[in-house]
């Protein structure tokens, strides 16, 4: 058996409380003690922004647990309202105080778990002290927020990340007006911009209005609101403002600790989340772990990994000899925005581009189930891949139905190491109202292996130089309705091996179509015809929402 | 460019359609000639039985293409009406014969592929010949299925296999009333029994009958209606039959070729889909390839395959030097009926004990997505790893909502050979909406290896002999209102620790729950207090319908 050690666990949600319930499983015997400064332990913080708009009606729903139950449970010494002051390393101790009444107490350990998760930025911006504007964290900023909702009442939602989107659509549901604003030029801004046009889209179709590229300066009280003067000038009236512009790891309680802390405040951990301190263990939010598909230092402050990450470090505490590593965060992310889904996993072409990493992309679009069944919905997959090996380093998609499926598969296979020409031949499950005989995920294979056997070649923008013939290759009612900008040559896809005199063989050609299928076969008929032909990648319908497809996006 | 060539594809359904497609494309000059005995090709096979029930109106959905749609789209030559007699294989020629007009043809060939498809079994049995008899290839099949029914009718379906059970569901949505006879005695069989009871559950839910261990041994005709009479004794009325009990390859011409056939009567390939002869190519359901867990012959007669296959012959042909092997089939398998969704991908338990290969499994319920968020429905995992590597074998799932993504997500891990560890760590899209801080794939992986692990030992079946203490660890309740069979002790898991003295040491213990989730609970905390313990894998929920879970299933 194991000895009867002491286990002490500062922070009592996601990671925290993995790690205390795992080493309950793994220690009948030790004492375990979890702290936490916060009423509430182990609630689903993920589902705060679900309850503001009323999806989730039930606010227990979102106290997973309590301190009564974990003791029922788990026979954890939950100590709520309980924040953690100092950590001597040399005695083992927590200096402790209770909120209720003061009083502190030094607690001893014999293992320590740091998981005091991250806290939303708050910039020291003129006026950011005005109750009007919220973070959302925990249950007390939600009831915060909820209390200060009221139908036909403005709010502003600064920062456009998934926590920014989802309030943003919950507050539309309750009556509210919305404006959101985003620093970056894009929403979502984890995406590359193309995938996230649909998302765009509908938020706006919603109402929504959206500023991109442009931040908040300070904020002044105004009869009875609260303005928002942007950098630009731009002024947003407010009742309440949503600030969601990121979080910052909650690690004064580490550095002070002398803790081994990463460039951007994370507290650096070892594959089974030891901090520079064997001793000290931390999980979740505040710790810098490894990527996954680059193995350089990363923070992937989400729920999956943090709940995880506990649990593998009360493995390597109550089970030393068989306790296998935290392989390492992915950086899977999912946002739902009313009908429209987006999500990644892995690399970013913007973020590979800016780290100097070498990488190929293809963006395909299909149906998310066969086509002949009724319901199929358009999404839209991007791969991103290594030029040399055909390693997967991330993918991209959006769009109605069948979202997290894509993502959850592409997230399987970066993990698994796998190629392009694996995903050719990944054998989905396929009955009508599920799949197609070839999923997107097929498709978007076939097209990098297309490409990296030089069966084609794509782009993803449209040719500014007017030498360039760009060939339309949709029916002529479609071509018409929603033209491709410039000066295009329609050829229905039909026609065009009885068209080629009309084409210019000495000088290139873009072809063109709806979802970029149309277009790789014009592309294939007429390289082989000796044109200098390139395909545009993804096709007009990737770069325009389908229900208004004549509407080309801002970005 | 490649040499203007001339492909002949028999067979324009899946695989045939997808190696002339892919052709097309590789090879702008080359002549390809496609016959097909049928009048249609490239028809959506995988959705006929939807249109039986009305779920697709337009039986024109179904006709993806047309011979001039395919002139149009890829320059072929298509002659449907057209049956292949006889290969010359040392001239390269395919005699043919035009149905309409009884003419015959030698066709040469530079390349010929086989896409012969399989023929539904229709065993000789007195009475087969009668025309209520139906089986369900193509769309005339279809057609006739459709003129045969009408409301109040009696349909009996012979197998319960994916076809028969997508049949069963469309003629109860027409209003016909329907029983069901399989062989074996669970429906699906593909999927090990206890994975079926949920969705057994659902279709007797729907009033279809189901008779199970039982075949058909004659049809006899009775006052204006068919008299099935089964191997037990028990008579069927129907006004119609669908006999849907497995397919056998279209060989003949292959096999009076002089190709070599498998055991079961199905073309042999290598792994870029070349038959014995190498300017013979073959793909789809008539093949035989390489399974791709354990590298035995296999034949997957699947759409998702055929198309793939298809497209691997064409690649062989005109890019010989880039061309990647077709990797083999997996068997990923899905079927809806009604609400219920039910798959598998790679080996079954039952076909692994029938090859003597080493496997253990584990099974785990859990919620499809976050159970705080509205609408989480429940869904069983079973997974199945090799002991020794801890290499993914198999899955299985049945639930309600999600199945498809479990399944795809277990296709792509078994695909890249990865193992219970890895299992647990997958990184997957996490939003309320979309899934979970842990997916029940996770859950799966970490009980896997806790049994790896030794941390805890786990039963399918409930213990007969009296020695053993069963201990329900469920609220008192729900033990009472849904009861464990036997003689049971219900301990409420939050009151173990304090109870453990009505528990006999001496003696063996089963713990046994809802979902298999407190028992192992329980059971961790008890094997450290000493006991002999054994937790119930899977739970009561596991084995019962949620919907009416005080009902244990027939099997």
């Amino acid at each position: 058996m194991n000895a009867p050690i002491r286990l002490l666990v500062i922070g009592g949600v996601a990671a925290g409380a993995s790690c205390a319930a795992r080493a309950r499983r793994l220690a009948e015997h030790a004492e375990i003690i979890m702290i936490e400064r916060g009423p509430d332990v182990s609630f689903a913080n993920c589902g705060l922004p679900y309850y503001v708009g009323g999806e989730i009606a039930d606010r227990n729903a979102l106290a997973v647990q309590t301190p009564a139950s974990l003791k029922a449970l788990l026979n954890l010494d939950v100590r709520t309202g309980c924040e953690a002051l100092q950590i001597d390393r040399t005695t083992r101790q927590v200096e402790v105080k209770y909120l209720a009444d003061g009083r502190h107490e030094w607690i001893r350990y014999d293992a320590l778990m740091l998981a005091p998760g991250a806290s939303p930025l708050r910039p020291a911006l003129p006026g950011i002290a005005d109750a009007r504007i919220h973070t959302l964290r925990n249950l007390q900023d939600m009831d915060g927020i909820v209390a200060a909702t009221a139908e036909g009442q403005r709010a502003v939602v600064i920062g456009a990340g998934f926590i920014g989107i989802e309030m943003a659509e919950q507050l539309r549901h309750k009556g509210l007006s919305v404006e959101m604003v985003e620093l970056q030029t894009q929403i979502f801004p984890q995406l590359d911009a193309p995938m996230t046009a649909l998302l765009e889209s509908e938020l706006r179709h919603h109402d929504i209005g959206i500023t991109l590229g442009d931040g908040v300066a300070r904020f002044e009280p105004q009869d009875g609101h609260l303005r928002c003067h942007l950098n630009s000038g731009k002024q947003l009236d407010a009742d309440l403002v949503i600030l969601s512009i990121g979080v910052k790891p909650d690690t004064e309680l580490a550095r002070a600790a002398g803790l081994e802390l990463g460039p951007r405040g994370h507290i650096v951990v070892n594959e089974f989340m030891q901090t520079s301190d064997p001793a000290i263990y931390a999980a979740g939010d505040a710790v810098q772990t490894r990527d996954r598909v680059l193995d350089s230092p990363v923070n992937v402050p989400m729920g999956g990994p943090a709940n995880r990450q506990g649990r593998a470090a009360a493995d390597h505490l109550f089970m030393p000899a068989t306790a296998r590593p935290y392989p390492g965060s992915l950086g899977t992310a999912i946002v739902r925005g009313f009908e429209v889904a987006a999500g990644i996993t892995g690399w970013s072409e913007k973020r590979l581009a800016t780290a100097g990493k070498p990488y190929q992309s293809v963006t395909v679009n299909a149906e998310h189930h066969a086509g002949y069944y009724p319901g199929a919905r358009p999404l839209t997959l991007k791969i991103i891949w290594a030029p040399d090996s055909g390693q997967l380093l991330g993918a991209q998609v959006t769009g109605f139905e069948g979202i997290d499926k894509r993502l959850d598969v592409l997230a399987t296979a970066i993990l698994g190491g796998m190629t392009i020409d694996d995903l050719c031949h990944l054998e989905l499950a396929y009955a009508p109202p599920f799949g197609a005989a070839k999923d997107v995920i097929n498709l978007a294979g076939f097209a990098a292996c297309n490409r990296r056997d030089g069966l084609v070649r794509h782009t993803s923008a449209l040719p500014a130089d007017p030498q360039v013939q760009i060939v339309d290759v949709r029916p002529k009612p479609l071509a018409e309705a929603f033209p491709v900008p410039g000066t295009v040559i329609n050829i229905p896809f039909p026609t065009l091996r009885a068209s080629l005199d009309k084409l210019d063989r000495s000088r290139p050609v873009v072809t063109v179509c709806a979802f970029g299928k149309m277009s790789y076969f014009a592309a294939r008929l007429l390289a082989q015809e000796g044109f200098d032909v390139t395909s545009f990648s993804g096709g007009m319908r990737g770069n325009i929402d389908p229900r208004s497809p004549g509407k080309l996006p801002a970005a």
